[in-house]
């Protein structure tokens, strides 16, 4: 046997002893029962209510958006055909980044496969532009900014700890004064759900002569008076150098984009290998996504329910005594802190109360920290929350629910 | 100004005047004349005939895949809402596996957002497995493939010289023996359009003991008798340890994946960043997919006319002493040799004669071998051919144009 092939089945065993072995739930998504999603588990099909969407608003559901992925795909068919450079760059695709441009306040955009593919294939871009690039990361980014960076093959990298400005100035003092410095940080850490003092970083950005690279793929479309994010929402938009985001969470589509100077963008159009050597989005995907934007950029209601939503099960978790993670976004961690025991949590939910919530393990997050992460939309009623909170009281047992 | 900003102009200036600044035509792919798109150009809107699409079948305007994609946006909405671990694993993206598992006869296939992501994140899991492997990759090898093996930290890199056989070897018994070994190669080549000798190549593994990773992206759908590539058409499928492909280009969709033995596509699936950390393909996309796929496995007469429309132009070309590159496959390249005369090339078909085929230039190709790419199609007829060699003659003025 090639050695490869057993370090494939000592590796699974290792993975399968940990308990942090992942068994994809099957989970059909439909239009019409959203966030219902039919699900066939050991020959029974039933209808599964899920806690764990990324798509947020339920756009990706929304008639609109469906409409238009629609038209696009009978009038420009079902795939680009081509990199943006051989013939895939069509109108649509152009007017997409025009209204991203426009979304953040920027002079242009540009469109990636996905938002995993944006952070990677810019950010070492930009590391690999300069011999001596000094570079700050957040110790929670997400591990797309973490390869980017990696990718960098003569950047000095220093970690700084999550959301500590102290500690990132520290570091940023001590970097040499002439370097060029970048600071990687994101809006909303999705899996702990707290936010980065945008503010702030623009402020020691400014101090230390660094640009800042920013991942908003969590707040776009829910944060900020058009969905610009958390940076709209705190009006610091135009002191970011890129704004990256997503389509394919609160957009409901796919595809990942950064927005920025004209240059900087033309730069990385130009050089990133991940841009270029790759098929442009497929139209039904831009068109869908044009809508999604538009639609809310006009729709502040949507994005108000959202957090009456999110804060309404904060509230609920909390006065059960479950073990709600400290979250000043949309999304409500609960903390299990067992690989095995949220995996079990998890296919409890979903056996006995018909209820979907994904257990979240490493490497996604660091082992002895795994959770249950609930993101709570539009849809989500007070009714189903009462539900979800008795079913997680009947199994994980909080010390208030076992005295009530 | 930041060093990063200064570094951007000069290098855009620097590009510029190598002529390989890349100005992406916005081209109109419109299902109802295709292979004919609408392009807007200097205030005028017109019907632009494209060669260089990578859409080799005209798949992606098919009114099979079209429905089936229009019904999945319907049914399934925009987008899949999450990673394939957080709620966005759907029967369908299941049954897409399957699919292409069977399609190459392998046991398990794993979907990816593109091709590209599938090389570069399953070449780095792979040669991160494990401390002393060594790679022996073709010279030629499409920058996924690149970009993944640089991935794999310690793995040792040789470069073996395109398609030669003699040098593979060469290299292969000049490394350790008991190492570990990864052949990485293409089945077709897409820019100079020649052919692998994959059922070589898999003797060379066998003897030194080598896995092999192919990508067949411009060879799946077209080559062998359904579609399976040019490991099915040379009957060496079951011989190859992974074989990647794309569902971009002759299946006229989106996204990529790579097929194999279920134990190696399991461990690939739990370690890969770039598989985990992104999310999964959307409904739309992975419905045309799967139609695309199932039509292409019974469709013959469309391969057979595809290798026709290929050896047609190029026929033509040679006979109007065109320097058509030597290509045994349906691609026809044609060498310019210049980044700015096959910039010039393409401006003046599309001004001035309607037609569009995509300069290539660095980096795709290397510097001194730029050229135009064709890609003729089921629909590019014998009469378009003709105009197509009359443009061209009027343009490049080979000799034999000159004197007839």
């Amino acid at each position: 046997m090639h050695k490869f092939l057993a370090k494939c089945d000592e590796a699974l065993a290792e993975i399968s002893a940990q308990g942090r072995y992942r068994r994809f739930v099957a989970l059909e998504k439909l239009v019409e029962t959203f966030p219902y999603y039919r699900v066939t588990m050991e020959g029974k099909t039933r209808d599964i209510l899920v806690w764990s969407t990324n798509d947020y608003l339920g756009m990706g559901t929304d008639p609109v958006v469906i409409e238009a992925a629609i038209d696009a795909a009978r009038n420009y068919g079902a795939g680009a055909g081509g990199t943006r450079n051989i013939a895939g760059s069509s109108p649509i695709h152009v007017a997409l980044e025009e209204e991203l441009a426009d979304l953040h306040g920027k002079d242009a955009a540009l469109l990636f496969t996905s938002g995993y593919v944006s952070n990677q294939a810019s950010l070492t871009a930009i590391l690999n532009s300069l011999p001596d690039w000094h570079v700050f990361s957040d110790a929670q980014n997400h591990n797309s900014m973490i390869v980017g960076i990696k990718g960098g093959k003569q950047a000095t990298v220093h970690i700084f700890k999550h959301n500590d400005m102290a500690d990132l100035e520290r570091l940023l003092a001590a970097a040499p004064a002439d370097a060029p410095k970048l600071i990687a940080f994101e809006s909303v850490y999705s899996m702990d759900g707290d936010i980065a003092p945008l503010a702030e970083i623009c402020d020691l950005a400014d101090k230390y002569n660094a640009i800042t690279y920013l991942d908003e793929v969590h707040a776009v479309g829910m944060y900020g008076p058009h969905g610009g994010g958390v940076s709209e929402r705190d009006g610091v938009a135009d002191r970011i150098t890129i704004i990256e985001g997503t389509l394919a969470k609160a957009y409901g589509c796919h595809g990942g984009y950064i927005t920025g100077d004209f240059k900087v963008l033309d730069y990385i159009r130009s050089v990133a290998a991940g841009f270029i050597f790759t098929t442009a989005l497929p139209p039904p995907t831009v068109a869908a996504a044009l809508a999604s934007i538009r639609t809310l950029k006009a729709d502040n209601a949507r994005r108000a329910l959202l957090f009456n939503r999110a804060e309404t099960l904060k509230a609920k978790f909390k006065a059960a005594g479950l073990p709600v993670m400290p979250s000043t976004s949309h999304i409500v961690p609960l903390m299990i802190g067992n690989a095995a025991k949220a995996t079990e949590v998890s296919m409890r939910l979903i056996r006995e109360f018909g209820m979907y919530a994904t257990p979240i393990n490493y490497p996604t997050v660091p082992q002895g920290t795994e959770r249950l992460r609930f993101t709570p939309g539009p849809k989500h009623t007070d009714e189903m929350m009462d539900e979800l909170v008795a079913a997680l009281c009947q199994i994980l047992q909080p010390a208030e629910a076992a005295t009530a």
